[in-house]
């Protein structure tokens, strides 16, 4: 479906970094549902660049403008419609070195599959920006969640060599305040942010990982063989340009463990079945144990640096350099961390729609056993 | 979609570890392509169980029968469906302890999910055993695919502690003769069962990671925003049972890497692009870029262990102690490689086919520039 | 998605006519819900061939084997696997006349399409035998709806140029007796049974019209815009062989009727709004109103004559004639009715799952408002 | 997936007819394929209304903007989206009578299913309106198949009583001009306006019967079981509004033939083979047979009539009688055309790229024998 994803709970993205407008259809919502403009506009606001030498410096208002699907607060149970104008493009940056391939990104799969017709400015149909509609309509579902006792919440777990305290899976830091830095310790903004001001400064790029955890969610969601929560999760966060590698629990390290130590034992919790450790993530067989759900994404350093790099030039087919210009962020792993916890949020409902339906999203879970 | 997966190309797949059969339906090949069954057997072959201190003693022939979309040799165009037979089942073992929730397993997310109507025996449909079926249906993907001049190959990258050699990708190693693992140095594989068979001897279990490669897969497969490459592999790989993590190309080491390094340059390789390097795993913005695609996942120690485990009855809603007897392997890593190889080759037939249509899966790309 | 269809719940179906067998995947279908085999049973012999000068002569058990899915006589919550082996095929009958086109049937579609790998005894795929598979699958979702208090009826409306007599929507008949036509009018058997048999004596075919009605259905089901009751219903009905119209409520006669009779106005009956008449057969933009749903299918007849015709050799490339031999049907519509009543119960099964989810087909709809 | 449809091709439709605006996601077209965006504004213009007293009087001018997908003129490859404004909106027609259901309309099911949170302006997503969307998607892939020379073509069968001439499908005709109705016969025009016109004065409205045609179409075009053309295509029609009964070639008039009148005798026409008749509509086995696909709809009367109609107040859940004010058309069938052929061109264009692949909508189909 190329660019449409979900079961029961379905987004569609479109547009390019220097077209018209990015945005995205968000269809299965139960009618009925509060959604909270200012909720959608803190979720912009923290991906937004700041120009700050953290971040690019094509800083946008990014205005969400709803097209559809919402009548005084409430959802109509209609899709919703999401378009956020691009506002500040400057093609020229990019169309002087249009035939130079940019190492990393994909501006030679595009002529590959596009055959030249692709839009290449900005990225287009590949920059980060086209993230933002993600998260407007993202947020929404975080906010379903949120009304069914559920939350998503994703750290810095490590950022340009700088590693974050753990975290207490019970007990979730709050959403950073605007401008902040996601972390279980706060402390290690102030070192991530020179880490990265100093590759940025050698005109060059860092990477890191981002930790999602979701809290509240009932045992008994996700829908093995194919549509395990691992397989729906992992579909959505390898969308996320950038994203090369995800790990639930344990994730990599399983492969040093034994199974007595992987194995997190059960145990009574008063009626409650629990695990006294959480090595597999809250996910068993590929169904939610009731236990926090945990993984990890690693995040590629920004393949846009502005260093001499080797290259070749398309057109001509011939070997060349390329000293890239525009607008660039040194590190997009704190960009990131909204779009990984919208897009989770859009799998995690996704997942409990198919369980409990598109009515039970205002209704709430029956009284008994489901 | 739950138990079926892909777009042009799908698999449906059922089955019950105890129960009569389990299988698979492969729907969306042209017809006309050759099956060539012995190719089949052979994969099945990799997958077995030997009884020999490495895998469980559940040995079964595993004979595969095709009950539709096939006639002398060819497919028909209409759906392959699979069949294999559960024939050597012993269903005792397991019900005298289906209340104590096996620590690692999908027993108590059973519970949560099918309301104790699931079929524990064996572990159900939870159980590898369901990996039979896809390992059919894929190793006939894998056969449509080597017609196309498109090679799947997976190693056993670790197990238990022990390193395999690095794959050379552009010279990779034949088949691994019946009954051995699949590895870039043959003389990494009696260490690897030496440390399997060690833990198996304590009653424990240990892991893996392997690696699969596709090679000659040609430049601008892929349909991203949602479908990437990597997107629709992991969706695949998530759905294997016991794995927890999956990169691409560097992979989790992106994380430690700068922008600089981590890029891929590119060169002209005659009239050809080519990257001097392949840290971004053939995958550049979801789309293949011509190089070896490279990808690795982490397989979790086997959860079955003989050791003495804490656990709760579920049924009496207590704690309580459990000692697993039945069959099980020590480290399911060996076996898991064709399951990996077989998925991944449904996987990518899945987007060359969305991409140059059913029909060219007979006909072969046009000599133009597709 | 070609042999699969369905959103929440979903059938995947597949084999030949002179295969080893057909078989149909349901998958979507809760934990814990009843399945009687012998109502399945019961559906295959409504779809039966007798013999008897109404149907082929090609009789055959039709056994249906459950492969998965299926515990205890009640559901596991993963994919039920129906497979009916093809015991009685004759296909001597079809080899000598391979390359002549039979006129209103596959052959040439499939020679098109397949390039002479179809499997074209006995119609390959496109035969109705594949129906004997969704009948198996389908009879277990009208028992699901039964379960709900929704039930779905089908009769013969018209056959051979015989009227059954209008159903009494409030008061629907009970299941035919083996053997015999659905009729609201059982007098009108016999007739219809001499018309057939008199074309049959010609060596000529004659169709007929199904009318299903689906009572009990709770108003609010259906997914506009482009999954209306309507859309997913026809969607269905158009997959099984020989029918070329499906028309709901007035259908075709809506042409010559003004909107003030064509609308069917509301009325309060105690709490419940009702419509006075229901020429909208139940469906009002999409979705039930709750009343009943009512539509029509028109069956062509038989293509499959005795009487010499026109046709070309395909291989020779020529015109030639063609005279069949082997057994066929000069009426399908009564044995099609059972193939209506139950591909009508995956739609409805499908389109309700969506709106209340695949827990509450056991737990049923929650007290309140929904 | 609700508001999304289409394999290879999709199409996603939002929007309400009061809100701010509808618009449409067009995802699986190649690249580099030309759009020539005049052609959507006449599609537009098509279904415009004109306020003459055979449509409605909110008239507007449904400029179409393209957000994303469309650079130079030509496809990106990339989703391309429609969007137009709603301009003339006069949602206080409608808050007045909000609690009294309108007979045919989907008030009531809206209620039931929204929960009294939908948008009821101007009949919210149920509205003709939205169609608008759809119209500018669709002709985008109209003309994309007229570069594959695929032709769709749609006229007004049957409207208010007056029949059309029969098409000739070998010669047909070229597109109405602007504002007149499309008819194989132009002399009918005037009758069939005249007796809108009549049907309007009485406060009444009538509804018709739209004949679609699809030339140049290659044979072996449809995937069966559930994905045939006729299955494909009546899903679609049964999404337009008011569309209530779908038949392909001789349709409902099956019922009264015999097989030996029934069949289409084969023939060869030089290289090629034919069919002498054609009132299988084009389709064998649910694949196309190269001659042209045939099928006809019926649309009801428009619901909204001015004449006082009984119904009930949802709120005071009481009986009560209606008159409806507000702008409405009197007939929409002359209107639905154009909806009815772009949407025929999605499907058409869907089952095609399944086929072929989306590359080959650029480059075509290969000389040898697919």
């Amino acid at each position: 479906m190329k660019n449409t994803f979900g079961s029961a709970v379905s987004m569609t993205i479109f547009g390019e970094s220097h077209g018209p407008a990015v945005g995205a259809v968000l269809d299965g919502l139960a009618a009925g549902l509060p959604v909270d403009t200012a909720q959608i506009a803190a979720a912009m606001d923290r991906r937004r660049a700041r120009g700050d030498g953290l971040s690019t410096s094509r800083t946008e208002p990014d205005e969400v403008e709803i097209l559809s699907g919402l009548l005084d607060g409430h959802t109509t149970g209609t899709p919703l419609t999401f378009v956020i104008r691009n506002t500040n493009t400057r093609s020229g940056d990019y169309a002087k070195t249009a035939a130079l391939l940019r190492p990393g990104h994909a501006d030679y799969t595009a002529f590959a599959k596009y055959e030249g017709f692709q839009d290449a400015r900005g990225g287009g149909h590949f920059s980060g920006r086209i993230t933002a509609a993600s998260v407007a309509a993202g947020s929404v579902c975080r906010q379903v969640l949120a009304g069914l006792g559920i939350r998503v919440y994703t750290h810095i777990a490590r950022c340009a060599g700088i590693d974050d305290a753990p975290l207490d899976y019970n007990n979730l830091p709050p959403e950073a305040a605007p401008g902040h830095f996601a972390l279980a310790d706060p402390a290690k903004e102030i070192p991530m942010q020179e880490a990265i001001r100093a590759a940025g400064a050698e005109g060059d790029s860092v990477g890191g990982i981002l930790e999602t955890v979701v809290t509240g969610i009932p045992a008994g969601v996700g829908e093995p063989f194919f549509d395990s929560v691992e397989s729906e999760l992992a579909h959505l966060m390898f969308s996320i340009p950038a994203v090369k590698g995800v790990e639930f629990g344990a994730g990599f390290a399983f492969a040093g463990l034994r199974g007595s130590t992987a194995n997190d034992a059960f145990r009574m919790e008063g009626d409650r079945v629990v695990t006294a450790t959480n090595r597999n993530g809250g996910v068993n067989g590929g169904i939610t144990n009731g236990m926090p759900v945990v993984f990890r994404t690693v995040v590629k350093p920004t393949p846009s640096i502005y260093k001499q790099q080797d290259t070749v030039d398309y057109m001509a087919k011939q070997n060349a350099e390329l000293t890239i210009h525009g607008r660039h962020d040194p590190c997009i792993v704190p960009r990131a961390a909204v779009v990984q916890d919208t897009l989770t949020a859009l799998g995690i409902l996704d997942l409990w729609t198919v369980r409990y339906g598109t009515a039970a999203q205002k209704h709430g879970l029956p009284q008994s056993g489901r």
